[in-house]
């Protein structure tokens, strides 16, 4: 007996409001029997999103019984892990556990392979049987648990010659590195917020590598030990000690090093709130700012940019485009430095 | 005695939280007696934002009373007219009291000057002495009352061939045809989302004017009698009839007057939330959508787009673009029936 075919986009699975795709959704089904057309994942380990992980750690005081509280009471009343305050999900690891019929020949993915979802966390079913361990600095919860792509659901095979931690931690943020790489031109002075995160140092690198010789790179973060840590990785020209929710102070420090003309592409990485208005102030009257922070307020970046009467293109920062996940895996690969790092902080 | 020279942001009226701007600030002071570049302007009329407004009637349940005593309370409380649902404000027209010092020579502005102010009022000292009149269909309400415009506020005087009422309602809503002009190309498939509505219909004007003969423009609306009354004014080549929250059912829409092939270019001008999927889904893989509604969320666009695997490009409406009034009166002056159109709706 077979449930039948659902929606590529798994609006079958939507309980509420209806009409509307899982990833807006107040609550889906997550009953972790397929449809004819979607995969079933044994899920290995959650990488939290890291401003929803952020939030989550923050409303637990820290507490890992409280955070695995959190967590468990998000999947039970919205049948995925969205968060409700960010709105933001993360992604997973597992092993392909079974197949519907209706995919054959459609997927190359077989049972027992291991992948990653592309997609959120907050439109992926999911079914958390236990958290078993908490890798609270990095956002990675192992658990015992299932979970369900659809057939529109991207995914990545997990590559055999990097550790697998590495590989999440990468993919997680596949979308930065390949979107800098789409915006930034020769020449370019480019502002990296969030530098020596995650997908801030991603983002460094591909930004050097597309501003080329003749153009400036600048790092932004908030602790001058985190500057001093990655300085020595050579992914940036500058580096500016500055807290980004203070828009002025970060104005003034982007100021200095590009001796007051601002900057032709910010890219924002951080996980907090409330750094619209500096990214704004950073950038050239006619720059462009992508935001791939998932804390981003998008009345507060439309409005705050008219506030000041700035030209800004202000792009939000899709989590997808096409090849990002091999683009961000290649870094890996190509660059000896930031591997070491990466692999030092997440795997 | 002066009270000296303000930060050119508004950022010395900022009570709360210290640091930031003043459209993010939670509360920012309204006293109504200015600083040295300031400017003081006697307010004859708020119009405001329209999903602020269709929030502030649904909360009151559409009586008048209820609706004063909303505004009143957001004002009292911020110092703005800064709608703590919606996040956005609106603009205002009125009468120049006084002008500081500090701006002599620098502003082209006179005492007894009438203009608007092309800044949010989310961001806007202001203070409602008292509310004369609320026209409800167009998101107009007279007030008595005062307001602050600082250094880096942008504002348009009044054209004198206009009505008042006519120059305010385009001026709000000015950086969406303005962008749509830099956005469209000749050949272009362009759904305008809301295209009925006051932004909506100033965008499709512009898109078909971009597009040109090879291109096509199609005008998305909920209700059929609102299509039926716009479509003499020949600003679209087609007219569909969906609801922008139902993503699928917008999506076959813009499928069957397209053969398939989908928009080059998305303009989403409702006021009402969740319409991002729809949008996305509106859109060629590699389309552009340009978000003007402000009831747009961002993880609801970047993480759906994510989602369902599209390499959408996506523009947060930054209200401003440079001769964004000039362009927006300009369409009221060249095209006849949209004047016709909007004197009827708004003057
Ligand atoms: N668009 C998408 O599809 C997508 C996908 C994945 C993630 N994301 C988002 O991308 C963002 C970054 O993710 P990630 O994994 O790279 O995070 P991460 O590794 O935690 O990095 C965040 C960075 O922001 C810095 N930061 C925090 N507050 C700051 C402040 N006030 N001023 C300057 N820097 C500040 C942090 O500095 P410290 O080291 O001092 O804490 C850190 O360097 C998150 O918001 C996440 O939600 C988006
Ligand atoms: N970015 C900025 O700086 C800025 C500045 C000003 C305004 N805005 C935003 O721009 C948006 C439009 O403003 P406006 O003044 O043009 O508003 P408007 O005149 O009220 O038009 C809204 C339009 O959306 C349509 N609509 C509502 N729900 C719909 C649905 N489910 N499906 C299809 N169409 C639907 C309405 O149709 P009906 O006629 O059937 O109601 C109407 O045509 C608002 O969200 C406003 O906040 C942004």
């Amino acid at each position: 007996m077979t449930k039948g075919i659902g929606c590529p986009y798994g609006t079958h699975r939507v309980l509420e409001p209806k009409g509307v795709l899982p990833q807006p959704a107040q609550r889906i089904d997550n009953t972790m029997e397929i449809y004819d057309n979607e995969v079933l994942i044994n899920v290995q380990t959650l990488n939290v999103d890291s401003a929803s992980f952020t939030q989550i750690k923050e409303q637990a005081g820290g507490n890992p019984e409280k955070i695995k509280e959190i967590m468990l009471g998000i999947v039970t009343e919205r049948g995925k892990h969205h968060n409700p305050v960010t709105g933001s999900g993360g992604m997973l690891i597992g092993t392909v556990e079974a197949i519907g019929p209706a995919l054959e020949g459609k997927t190359d993915l077989k049972v027992g392979d291991k992948l990653a979802t592309l997609v959120s966390l907050s439109l992926t079913p999911l079914v958390i049987d236990e958290i078993v361990a908490i890798r609270k600095e990095i956002d990675q919860v192992d658990i015992k648990g299932k979970a369900i792509l659809f057939e529109s659901g991207i995914y990545a095979v997990i590559p055999s010659d990097m550790p697998e931690n590495l590989a999440l931690s990468v993919l997680d943020v596949a979308g930065a590195p390949a979107q800098t790489a789409k915006l930034v031109k020769p020449g370019d002075t480019v502002v990296v917020i969030g530098g020596n995160g995650k997908s801030g140092m991603l983002c460094l690198y591909e930004a050097k590598k597309r501003a080329g010789v003749t153009g400036k790179v600048i790092c932004v973060g908030r602790r001058a030990e985190a500057l001093e840590e990655i300085k020595p990785l050579g992914l940036a020209n500058e580096y500016v000690l500055a807290d980004s929710t203070d828009a002025v102070g970060l104005m003034e420090a982007v100021k200095n090093v590009t001796n007051g003309e601002m900057a032709d592409v910010v890219i924002n990485c951080v996980n907090i709130p409330n750094t619209e208005m500096g990214s704004i102030l950073a950038a050239k009257d006619t720059g462009l700012i992508y935001f791939f922070s998932m804390a981003t307020s998008f009345t507060k970046a439309a409005l705050g940019a008219e506030g000041v009467g700035r030209d800004t293109t202000m792009i939000i920062g899709n989590g997808y485009t096409k090849g990002h996940a091999a683009i961000a895996l290649q870094i890996m690969r190509e660059s000896d430095v930031l591997r070491k790092r990466f692999e030092a902080l997440y795997a």
